[in-house]
């Protein structure tokens, strides 16, 4: 049960309106409690909004912002109301990265004075943050990411775990890692290979940290498209979760499953995998409803589905 | 032996012309017997043009469609006259799909009373369908794949597992499956992320359904050129399927063979594999013959090779 | 120890300039002793230029060629002097691909009359040609490879084992192999579909041999950037390298192996990895000195890295 | 549909008996029609006996049992009435592996006189012939198999492939392919490490070819258990088979196919796919009824369960 | 912080004995609070004891329990002074698997009428089970288990997530799954083929629920030593853990890591992983006082280590 | 080309004599120049005895030795006389593992100040040794292993990278480095699981460091045979490989090579490795010439193949 969120969005503050969809609304106020670095909504029917709220920080990622995170999408990923996610970032800039100053205690200075003990500590915290944001990959249900402004360091780790990217025209993005002398720890260097079809691009991305700007990260595929600010980046991105919010979970819920688990496995293990999940999954009455739909010529969003 | 297909380019319907290049004669009159949905013939020397021969249904895929294709795919690997494969399809467009009418009983209505025993029913029939589009992939005989018009649902499964793709201007792609309530399950969540370098496309594409148009689809890399019009992109993947033909079947089919074991597999594995696939495969005479022809400034197309 | 390139840097021929950066006299008059096929230079410092140098046989790979790169790339790897690398072809076209006349000996005409040892030796000189390139890969610091003109064969085998690609406006590629009979068999096949993610083109640029200009290489991913010319090429690759040379090499070297992990491993397996490889690598000064400078709004250029 | 089996056991040769557990009649008098080499009985409710029937020949695998055995598979594959195979031998041994003489020309001299094309034809020859041994891992149904007297060379093949291996006081194994100048291609070699767990016995039974009698056999683990002579080892495998049968084919048959899963897979990825099979397995019937008689204080036995 | 383990453990109920080995003392008066099926003990320094408390209900596992292990584990996991576990259980047997009256609703009754989102919900539960063990597997300190009489269902797939396994003359062991209807999907059917070492009797153990007793469990690999009773089997249990617990905690949890790995990867990655685990794991502190030890003619046992 | 071993085989010291099988002369009186911990001879026709010769250290593993394995196994790798290879121990016991007095400024005392630097050091360090054990397993032709006495430490992880291992009865093994502070590194923790078939003794070897004898050994897996004394052990190692060396080296090799392969790839992946690696090796001579033998009722050893 997702139960914070079903209150906060319950909540006086922020009440449920199926069918909100003003953008102007969307940036929140303030963290919704008990969060403290995230603002929850939901824009529209289905549809569940996440912004990264720090502006006054840039955004930047402190230690509460990890932990929220993994609490967030663990209880989307239960609550039967959401369909899809768009996340965003509040003010200025998408995310400036890691907020240095909060976490340079935990980082920089491990406790103990035994190298394989502060080793041991190190990898805790680090496998700690890898799950921020493999808990997005995690969450069956599919998250589109509205990038404006800058995209830093961690925020690229964080867009990579999202299945759809957007971002404004003033967007730009920066694998910042190599820059303050770590190898990129938490998913960069592990998923944006698979991201983008360009290696000589990833390559240099990484060992450079230099700023690549949202035309070229359309061209390269970083972004499936470019909107020209702040405000239709996150326009369309909520009408693209609105499209996947329409369709049947079952079906988009299962679609995001095996794209990612093709990403790990070979095409026949692949194959195998997706012949079994559908066993079971075939036997909905989602399809039967579609294709019903589909023969009288009516869309999905003409079919009520159960919850999932 | 590809008894079938033999026969059928022997028999008195579509004589065997091994210099016809002409493309008005490539949209067959009907299906070659056996076959109910496939319109088989040589149109050049080596290159065997398969033809999805439903016009009047839009070319949509019924249950013989499915039997058929896999027969027809596992003659032509064996048939040593066949060096490279072109397919299409008849009449306006590539292809609407499955065939939802024809193929609805066995899909939707699986038979018995116990969800396992369902299951069981509806785990074979993916696996046989799944089957269908994988022999294009084990056919050691590399395929050009001339798409016009619709390409949508299964069509898609069908175009991923081809190793060229080519497209009119008036052409256009849809993931059609989660409008109908399932996750695509014969190929294209598995293949499609790997056929071109644009994650989030891929997802959008998979969770909205949307339609793709030839621009997008080249920029993509879905397809690797754009023709005006049918007869073109038909010239095209024949000038392709020629320029194949004309080379060493050795070189070719081990290309072709070591292409797809790399896509799943590690490089080092797939460096492994491929020095112990070529310790047969450099032993060939076709080597020493290129190699002579390379060295007289002649081309591949001078090479007489033996059969494979 | 590093003794060959160390001494070849000492030497009186080419003498060791830190600053160094004058593109004019980056094509070496010769190769560096003991090499007889490869030019060694330090252009800048910690950058290491390597050029395949035998510009009247168009940079054909000789016999010597493959046992050379070894050496070299072996001892770069160990050189702590080094922390990036420039490769790149002596005069008119970055390489002809392989001498055929120097190694058809070794290739066509293999030892003995029994298949199978014939085919044992053949597997041994494709595995150590195979080396030739992974040394490349294996080699933790970073290599830009600057093509100019064409790049054929071996030689496209080769830039896919580099990290990041510049070609000039004059440059083609062409995998060239199925022509003279075989398929490609020390890299190519194996890792140019993860380099460009366009696998429609893969395919038949690997089944036709046929040419691909500087443009298409830039649309494709093959390159990330395309030059006017030789010289710029160079001076471009001049400039990344020093980019990466500047930042520190724990970060940088740590960031390569991880980003090759990535490649052949599933997200979940390269995350383990990165977290268990930053357990060491998270201690370094570098990130505190790093750090430091961030805050203190310097660049990593004013940073001092020791060696590694 | 299984239409030679079926008929195969409704013909008036060999009458269908449910309750018939006779051993004696169980070698059969000649092999089923249309089987040349096989000889196919029902000994037991939802029990298929299938015997290896070339007696006079040490039931040597002729070409045509190769082919047989994969018709014979597939069908049993899809015969709901069968739920447990018993595989065994007719006459003094169960087999003295491959029919040298009648395979000879396809294995010695394969036709034309191009290396490369030469392979290709052994290539899929062996394709072919690990074919054979795989269906009967593929098949679902678990397969005893009962050995006694001899078991050489693709006997160990075929053994390694079945699910429980049995066998006489009088039997002994040898991986006999090292002694006619092969390395065992169709499955020992792939197989063995596997099934049994001592390395270094398995690499000196393939190395050296010498023979294994029953008593290792058992310690080792290759069978779980010796009988004294023919007769009570099939009495022995018609029992386990018993066993099996009389419980919920869909427990027992995602059993066998989730035990082969594992063997190649991690434990993480197999316990997702188990889970994922479980979706709709465990929405069976058969649960419900098997845990209503497990707290009846009755066994799978006395339960009845509907045909998979 | 295991905040509940510690408290437990220096409570009055059971207080904090470091030298405490008498085994008779090791069966609980009941559960360790707020734990309600497990009791928690430290019997001797650096050894923490976890008993399965449901004497009176045979340990049958209740919803409860499932719960209840994650949590204990994953506290174990962080206590910086536990360095090996025992785990038995209390009373007459060691566990007769789930409790089926109690987890009926759970597992025979899934809530909605639709098949898909019942099979969610049923895979949403199975991988809740599967955790429960797996946190055994993923705890770094060994665990051994010390079993008696009664192992049964879900019992096995609980020890094959053990590191070391003992038991009892008297002990017998059932993988009961396929006796209710379904396959095992918590961990045997994953885990035990790579615990014993006879294919063979693994899959007729699978298939036919039948018992093994000990002295079969000891010769096939199952348990590595069989003791008199229940008491004697606790109390060599304790004196292995002790022997765990007095190495260095780096040595011993880096070994558990990385057995569990090489199971999972093949033997280069293996390698690979054990070196980059050893960066900076082989500069701790316990090398060098455990090598002087050694040299001193001193052993483990005379070193302190520091918690980990 | 093997010319160490060559010239130390053809030098005045240790003269080749083809049918020399006198153990008593097995072990040499001192290395074999340039080795200084290795004992070269050649004691039967094809078959290479590596004796392991520090007997007054107890055959400790100094630096010099990791270094000379490398060396000697590379060029049996090559030598084409040597078909098999022996490995044993001079003197007293089999190994007492490293050397720690000679290897401790290496291990203990990486230079530097920096972590990661001095983790930089300690990889390459583990590589190499890694890669010490592992050239035994990358050279084709099999390695017996005979052990008598102890075989502590290293000892271990040099002997599960051997094929076959035999021991005498005074034998015992221990996993000794947990007790010197680390996880073991160099092969053990990766190969041991694989080896033996008792995966709770494997962790509780590796966990406690406890001696296991040979009668255990045997039990286990770990070694096939136990032989009376050094003498028998060493008698009957010759033994087995004097039967690998008369068989064909084409299948001998092949089937070492993909003995290995299976064990780190599924079984669908090795049957494909095996059918490509027999396209080239099945038209060797040595079938034809080894199946006439056999129905000529010859062995192999009355064959003569040809070098390979």
């Amino acid at each position: 049960m997702s139960s914070i969120i079903r209150s906060a969005l319950s909540g006086s503050r922020r009440l449920y309106h199926p069918a909100l969809t003003a953008v102007r609304a969307m940036s929140a106020s303030g963290p919704t409690p008990p969060f403290t670095t995230l603002s929850i909504s939901q824009p529209a029917t289905h549809v569940t909004h996440v912004e990264l709220h720090r502006p006054d920080k840039r955004n930047a990622m402190n230690k509460a912002f990890w932990r929220e995170m993994v609490e967030c999408f663990n209880q989307i990923a239960e609550d039967p109301e959401c369909r899809a996610v768009v996340f965003s970032g509040a003010g200025k800039v998408f995310t400036s990265g890691i907020d240095l100053m909060d976490m340079a205690s935990e980082i920089l200075q491990p406790e103990g004075d035994d190298t394989a003990r502060m080793a041991w500590h190190v990898r805790r915290i680090i496998t700690k943050y890898q799950e921020t944001f493999s808990v997005i990959e995690k969450c069956p249900k599919p998250v589109v990411v509205a990038v404006h402004g800058a995209c830093v360091g961690a925020g690229v780790d964080l867009i990579t775990a999202c299945d759809i990217r957007l971002c404004s025209q003033d967007s730009w993005f920066s694998v910042k890692e190599v820059d303050i002398g770590l190898a990129a720890d938490v998913g960069t260097l592990q998923r944006l290979p698979s991201v983008i079809g360009n290696r000589s691009l990833v390559n240099e991305l990484a060992l450079t940290a230099r700023k690549m700007y949202s035309d070229e990260a359309k061209s390269c595929g970083l972004v499936s498209r470019v909107l020209p600010d702040k405000e239709t980046v996150l326009t369309a991105a909520m009408e693209i979760a609105g499209e996947i919010a329409a369709r049947s979970p079952v079906a988009v819920q299962g679609t995001k499953i095996n794209l990612i688990y093709a990403r790990d496995h070979s095409v026949a293990e692949s194959l195998d995998y997706m012949a079994t999940w559908n066993m079971s999954m075939l036997q909905t009455q989602d399809l039967m409803k579609s294709a019903q739909a589909a023969m009288e010529k009516k869309t999905p969003k003409d079919v009520v589905f159960s919850k999932l």
